[in-house]
């Protein structure tokens, strides 16, 4: 279609980097993308930690599962959503600063899209990014780590660098079980969670040398048959944040 | 630095859009983008409605605040969360499935993911887009009408359209206000917000001829003085979503 949808279609996460460092140009090409996103009615709600200092990097590495893609990056943003500015703005101008769901929400989506834009600008120049959601491990640990102060909290790492590996593209679900027509088809997704279990099969099988035989769906049953990171609530709730 | 950059930074929302309608390659595209974005551990936990038929994109466009943009758009899709899938993924493998607030940060930010990806490669096709929080103004109808069911919810709809503006480019908080490193340092927050205000206010004024003397401080402080869409925790938790 045009080269920027090729570049979009054709992610894939990078988990190798070679050394090479990012130049500053990149960096600040990077970060004017992510600022450049849009912003629910411009409140700009997120901040990014540009983690470089090598004794801090080891430990996010560390708590986010000892990733040396995590270590090894040539830049490692942490995207987080944030309500402390627009709460110092408010109460600057006198007033009190009200939050709930709802800005809890305008400030985890402010933080992704402009995550996105930083992902995409590091692809254009030929880098390789990989969220690292695992920073909510030990999200409490990281937030002390760089100095995170009430009502802003990590939502996720973006590790980026030159890439040393060349991964396949991840098949996704087919577009009949994610795009509807006017109405969600809830009797679209059973067929469509097995016609992309069969892909799956295949894609892992192929990936893996005949090692690995799961699929999709029995990945998802293992990964939510338990509760996953069941600290979240009351981490939020302790930085601050109210979900009412 | 790269057309993709310059594509990026150059973003604006637009709000007029011609009659034309989208190709079926456009909007192939456009999905299809979409759908190559990073989601966390492939779990793809949102959906996208593709609202076209007339009467439902009229009243999605009055519901969102009788918006014309949203009424005229050449396509607009509504993006939603969703765990109904990995839900019936997990129970078809015979387990129970475990929500909290961790999974509904999960598929939201999965949704944004999406969008922005989606946003970016209707953009490089010369087209406009918005992003529509104000769905959220009346979420229960929306949710209602586009059929979404239990744990599935619309976090932002994406009108897409020939551009019939050129706004100029909304100038974002300075870096030293968003951008930290190695730790967050509120004390850089407080002069960013004034030098932000003295930006806002010349803008708003040369935008508004002279009309609007205001700033982003001022606006942001009248938003969040008083409770946004109070209403949004008890209807998820009615959509089924757990936020412990």
């Amino acid at each position: 279609m045009n080269p920027v949808i090729d570049l979009l279609k054709s992610h894939r996460s990078i988990r190798k980097f070679t050394a090479r460092a990012l130049s500053p140009e990149q960096i600040d090409a990077i970060v004017t993308s992510a600022q450049a996103a849009s912003t629910s009615s411009n409140v700009q709600a997120y901040s990014i930690i540009a983690v470089t200092e090598p004794d801090i990097k080891s430990e996010v590495a560390r708590l986010a599962g000892s990733l040396a893609y995590v270590e090894q990056s040539g830049l490692f943003l942490v995207f987080c959503a944030d309500l402390h500015r627009i709460r110092t703005a408010t109460e600057q101008q006198g007033e009190m600063f009200h939050q709930n769901a709802e800005s809890f929400i305008v400030a985890t989506v402010d933080a992704a899209l402009a995550a996105q834009n930083a992902a995409i600008a590091a692809e254009s120049m030929g880098l390789g990014v990989c969220y690292i959601g695992s920073i909510r491990n030990e999200i409490e640990h990281v937030s002390r780590l760089l100095k995170l102060p009430e009502l802003v909290y990590p939502v996720f790492g973006l590790t980026i660098g030159v890439p040393d590996q060349e991964p396949s593209f991840r098949p996704r679900l087919p577009k009949q079980a994610v795009v509807h027509q006017n109405a969600y088809q809830p009797d679209r997704i059973e067929a469509g969670i097995e016609a992309y279990d069969e892909v799956m099969h295949e894609y892992y099988k192929v990936r893996t040398n005949g090692k690995t035989l799961t699929n999709w769906s029995s990945g998802i049953a293992d990964k939510y048959r338990k509760p996953v990171r069941g600290h979240m609530r009351s981490f939020l709730e302790a930085q601050g944040f109210r979900l009412d």
